[in-house]
């Protein structure tokens, strides 16, 4: 085994405190990456308030970074020593089922391995993620850093990036296509750019008028004011896509009246059971759908695609010392858009 | 006025009795149509139960139907006196919205005028159906029946064909669409029939192995016993479109197991509350839709296509004065797989 510094929670902690976090010596597939940066997620936030106490063992979370290569395994190819990589939500799964092989590991028949409060496949180890100054991951799992993209404000792409970017691609968002983006946060503004360079015409929907003019800095057309009902019943069959990142649970039907003719309605921001009324999707024959991280070749194609348009994070970088308060905030989503945690405190 | 006979309900029964039924006199865009066939709908037997009192009005269920023009409008130029037509579920729309000038009238943002129990456009008087044996309709609404259509085994693609038809085409099924069917009766029949006929590789999903042959029959490759969890869990992602044309409330998960990366299931057998688990939705980045009823020129498509295939429901005959029974068996799901109603009893 090898030590290095993190932020965790054990016992029945609900707050992160800073100590020496395990990782497996290196299997020849595997390499280890210094962290520099790690986003941080509501995901994170749910895993801290979801402790219930000692049983849950150790918690690190952070599961999108980007770092560099400072150790490869025998058989690694794809990496050297002082390459910069990015990693996301998962970190290995069977590679052999349908969805693995068409390279949606994420949806894995045998559920993928997680980067924290998942399990190894193959030594049955909980998985401690990246807010700590270094990960060991299986090489397939992580992806090249494109040059170019800021380090810091790419490691948000891993996870909050791609969540978005595969819907938009599996639902042929192009020019012509006519996309809302409701909610403004931390996957919104990435939906809101994804979009916006995929050359949509672009709408945020938010009740927070004073997000407008972040909304036009964003490259979005206009802000539809959620709370305004004559707003919202102007906007009635206006949008082919709508990408749903309110995170919280909410009444979909005014959302699902603002989609078009064959139109989709996918929720990303919230995952719990959805209840709609039949009629609601029947009447313009819409359709529900959601998604949710992603596979290895998409990942790959999004970050060659940001690198190319100049996507990267809203981001407010804080040394990791100050874990506490950003989650703090983000828990009250006060953050523009998304917070980086900066790991060279930890050295 | 003028007036026909026909089955209603009035008062507070919730039974059919034979009696007279009011007509329109001929505005000069209206035809009026000797009823020869008509099917007999789940919403039919809906309406009835739905009955609470003698502030309900009067009820004479029916829509979709087929016979002869009796006499046109002087404005009418589609019709002439014996041409052989059908009539679905809508008999108006507001012709200016949206969704009517993209030919959708069944999702008018007015509301259509429904065939009954709906509120005529003009004169504001209820609509009354078409177990009767005259019906009067804006031409608009009318279709040619095309040639080679037995016009009793017809009748029924005008509700439950176009219900079907409809989601079929916008999820582009064709040869090499992977089509599941759940539930094998009215509209289930008319999804496996159409689904075939569109070159779609075709599977029944029902409880009912007893209705394998049929499947069969009807052209299905297979039917999937949805009561054998190996079986059900074997097709785990097999299916693009799940078309569920089951007519009760019922949990979707397992029917959303079967759907395919990016598929979609459409459900269109039970209007409703639907309750789905996001993560359902999330893993295959599924899609939830319904639909129900059609446009006028989908439907126009649909009898075109059903001609040139030879696509018709599989029906069984009744006379009118027989209707009770047909609702009562339709009621206990007995009839393979729709019943028509000959109203010639009627003259």
């Amino acid at each position: 085994m090898r030590t290095t510094t993190g932020w965790l929670a054990d016992g029945a902690a609900t707050t992160l405190r800073r100590g020496p976090v395990e990782r497996r010596d290196l299997r020849p597939d595997d390499i280890a990456v210094r962290v520099d940066y790690c986003g941080v997620c509501h995901t994170d936030l749910h895993a801290l308030r979801a402790r219930s106490g000692a049983e849950d063992g150790v918690l690190v979370p952070g599961h999108e970074f980007t770092g560099v290569v400072t150790e490869v395994g025998p058989e690694v190819t794809r990496f050297g020593v002082g390459d910069p990589v990015a990693v996301g939500n998962i970190v290995d799964s069977c590679g052999t089922c349908a969805m693995c092989r068409a390279g949606q590991e994420n949806f894995c028949h045998e559920f993928p391995t997680l980067t924290y409060g998942g399990t190894d496949r193959r030594d049955g180890t909980p998985t401690l993620g990246a807010y700590a100054r270094e990960y060991v991951v299986r090489d397939r799992f992580a992806h090249p850093l494109p040059h170019g993209l800021d380090p810091a404000a790419a490691a948000p792409l891993l996870c909050a990036g791609i969540t978005v970017w595969e819907p938009l691609q599996a639902l042929g968002v192009g020019p012509g296509t006519r996309v809302a983006v409701a909610g403004l946060g931390g996957l919104g503004h990435l939906a809101v750019k994804l979009a916006v360079a995929l050359g949509a015409e672009t709408s945020v929907i938010s009740r927070s008028r004073d997000k407008a003019d972040d909304a036009r800095r964003l490259g979005a057309h206009d802000l539809l004011d959620s709370a305004d009902p004559d707003a919202m019943a102007a906007a009635r069959d206006r949008f082919d896509v709508v990408i749903d990142t309110i995170p919280t649970a909410h009444d979909l039907a005014p959302y699902l009246r603002l989609v078009a003719l064959d139109g989709t309605l996918s929720q990303v921001g919230h995952l719990g059971p959805i209840t709609v009324q039949a009629l609601d999707l029947l009447v313009g024959r819409k359709r529900l759908g959601s998604a949710g991280s992603g596979g290895l070749p998409a990942t790959a194609a999004m970050l060659e695609f940001c690198a190319e348009h100049g996507v990267v994070a809203d981001i407010e970088l804080l040394p990791s010392a100050r874990v506490g308060e950003a989650l703090d905030r983000l828990s009250r989503n006060d953050v523009r858009y998304r917070f980086v945690l900066d790991l060279s405190d930890l050295s």
